[in-house]
């Protein structure tokens, strides 16, 4: 597996720093609370997709520090040997919750909860940001893209441009969830079972004499699914008219053609043209070459006629927008025995965190199934009964709105319990699933590509109290 | 290690199904020649930055198809088994050459060459293009972001957000190559002996029970070094004076501090004035939050006082423009112990390639050291011998330029001999070196961000002559 490796070093400097310092310090044994959440959807989407979790879970199990991880420690010169001893016994000790993979989530609300010793908790900080990081921002692309293909599979091409091997490999597996129908990436699919799909390259095509010669003998060597790549030379002139005459010789099961270059809507239409007064009407014709959400909308309405997809360097590195803002903030500490909310203050209010030890709940309707409205809560709320539940934005806070007739859904699922896994992370098939399902509770308006309605994210009103304490006892403290 | 496991999968799946195609067909053992190159400079600079070939180097070394590999692609009920077996026994044969590590590079010209049996040279394509492309990419940007800096040390902040673990790592390897001075990710520095740097996240300040304890204890902890964090609450008001009483109280033997937020020009110049007038010249001033070689050249323009830079999201995955369009093509494939030169022809001229066995040669200046030309040439061509050589642009052969007084170099080294490594990867710092000593060969003009000159790369007359000869040939057949 590409992640069957230690990376339990794969962790930013600071968080040793500290974690030294926190075990030198009064506080060593202090519990904490840290929020994963992220602040906006790439893209200037209405939402992002869930992803990672399940390399997450492995990273977390599979923390340990080795010999020559304390040797490496110790040539530093600036860390205890206590502490060095410290992580040779290391155990894993953290409370874990999550919103499982292939869930819409939304801006400003936790989509993880790590609670347990302070060392611990920061320690992980690093690696589960990169995940979750990686793997949310890929599925919220590709699930971008796939929507604008409307229902014609779309294939994930791009591990050559990837950025180094788990980028090929989890942005696969990301895409997968999100609902591309399978990848380049070989060993995505050894590893992960996401189906690995493949025509032919251009080499092909030129190291035979004629292209001619080119597609008769793959045609001859894979009769049950023939897709030609026809741009070599010329498309109309000379690709397709060899193809046509391979699939009429050879009659394969299953035949395509796949365009790499030019003008996709032309040379689409052209091709459908000749092929059905060819009586070639099974062929697929199969696009690919730089292709992305904006280019697939434009084309399919400009009347090109393609039956799938294949989209590499955009959706594997998500170009438009490659960084997903996920954060991982503090929000309170135990003192004695009890959980003291903490809050980082900033001049930007969009950086002021929410305080406390939280869960979301989302309100799906219970006529139409679609999502209404999510509302992060302190933990210790009582879950929602369906009785009428009043929401408030939590920054205008006049307007409300009561929801009834509703189901609430806690939201993040228990993952690790002092340590201990307690949760059977869904083979990738039944994420993708979940996912597929989960899409389908949003109304149209969150969906869309441009200017989405945003989808409400409140916060009770116990919560919302909570963190105006904090903000005017810090106000009255810093006049 | 980060690759340390096998990665021989981590290929396009048509990459097998042709390479069973070959294998199958008449043309098995036939050998053939790939060039890899790049058509654009990413962010629109005048050159990239070679990187990735060590990883290339193992990768290639590593070749090994495992029974579980074979379990898995007889299951796909496609490839026959003699293949399997034949990938089982596998031998690497190639023969590679490329442009070492840290070395300015040029679009069109070759930077890696494969020739081999066609099987093999193929099959490499894809994890050759995904290192190549991703490092090469890092390397380009974090040098760009490094000039900006003007001298100001800049250090690799991203791990958080890399596209994934080998993102984190082999980016912050790049990103030394091209001249930061270390990197967060604490296993770039453990495996790759990239110097791991940090200061202290926001929740480390949150942990005590007032920021002044924070710094006190971190202090106390590091008194080699500490850099304090000082915006949580707020930098001028909170942060700053707390700073200034533990660094007067404690004395550390180096200091500084950092500020991620915030109006850089502002707050860096205000907190410069106070810490002068407290007599803390000594103290460093460390900006981070979002930064790219476009802000950090306007904040320093603006008259920011800042000392170093910590960079993160915006470097690891090279936002501006996340895809190195790295390229494998076909240029050549032997015939009766001849190789026959190939080129992919393209309506689009920029993506008609160049044919043949080629080496690259760059013209140096004698007197001044300054790069003046790389020509692309046949392989058997001689290399320059100090005699005076007239290079004409290839797409406008009327402008020519005689070069004098220079030294030649060939560019490519040969890195496999039949399959036999016959390279010696240089250690980090060696390449770090030439990377540094490289980029003092261009020119200024070549340095520039925006609107640089174009360098000349340019077609020696024999391939020229060779490529018209074949285009006229296909024109003639085409008509």
């Amino acid at each position: 597996m590409v992640n069957d490796y230690n990376l339990t070093m794969l962790t930013d400097f600071y968080e040793i720093t500290m974690a030294n310092g926190y075990f030198q310090s009064d506080i060593r044994d202090m519990e904490a609370c840290f929020d994963v959440f992220f602040r906006r959807v790439p893209d200037g989407g209405g939402f992002a997709i869930m992803a990672g979790l399940e390399q997450i879970i492995k990273y977390l199990k599979g923390l340990k520090f080795t010999d020559a991880d304390a040797e490496y420690l110790r040539s530093k010169n600036c860390f205890s040997e206590e502490f060095i001893q410290y992580l040779l016994d290391f155990e894993f000790k953290c409370d874990v919750w999550s919103v499982p993979e292939g869930y819409p989530i939304f801006p400003y609300e936790p989509v993880m909860i790590v609670k347990g010793p302070i060392i611990q908790a920061q320690y992980i900080e690093t690696f589960i940001l990169m995940q979750f990081n990686h793997q949310s921002l890929i599925a919220t692309k590709s699930s971008r893209i796939v929507r604008a293909a409307q229902g014609r599979p779309v294939m994930e091409f791009g591990t050559r441009r990837a950025q180094g091997a788990e980028a090929a490999v989890f942005g696969a597996r990301a895409s997968y969830i999100a609902g591309c129908v399978g990848t380049a990436c070989t060993i995505a699919d050894r590893n992960y079972g996401i189906p690995a799909l493949g025509t032919m390259a251009h080499s092909w095509v030129q190291s035979f004499d004629t292209e001619y010669e080119a597609f008769k003998t793959y045609t001859e060597l894979y009769p049950d699914n023939a897709t030609l790549l026809i741009d070599t030379y010329n498309v109309l002139k000379s690709g397709l008219p060899n193809a046509i005459k391979v699939f009429k010789e050879l009659k394969p099961a299953k035949m395509g053609i796949r365009i790499d270059s030019g003008d996709i809507t032309y040379l689409t239409r052209e091709c459908r043209k000749i092929l059905d007064a060819e009586g070639l009407q099974d062929c697929k014709i199969v696009i690919s070459n730089s292709l992305d959400e904006y280019i697939i909308r434009d084309v399919i309405l400009e009347g090109a006629k393609i039956d799938s997809f294949g989209v590499g360097e955009r959706l594997i590195t998500a170009k438009s927008e490659p960084v997903f803002g996920g954060v991982y903030k503090l929000s309170g500490v135990e003192k004695n025995g009890e959980l003291v909310p903490k809050m980082k203050i900033s001049e930007n209010v969009e950086k002021i965190t929410n305080p406390g030890f939280k869960k979301v709940v989302r309100f799906y309707a219970k006529e139409t199934g679609k999502a209404m409205a999510d509302v992060i809560m302190l933990n210790d709320e009582q879950m929602p009964d369906g009785k009428p539940y009043e929401i408030f934005d939590p920054n205008a806070v006049w307007k409300r709105k009561v929801l009834e007739n509703y189901e609430a859904k806690d939201l993040l699922v228990q993952v690790f319990d002092k340590g201990k896994c307690v949760y059977e992370c869904p083979n990738i098939q039944d994420i993708r699933k979940t996912c597929a399902e989960q899409l389908e509770t949003l109304w149209g308006e969150v969906l869309r590509f441009e200017n989405p309605q945003t989808y409400y994210v409140d916060l009770s009103k116990p919560l919302w109290n909570l963190k105006h304490d904090l903000l005017n006892r810090y106000g009255a403290e810093h006049k």
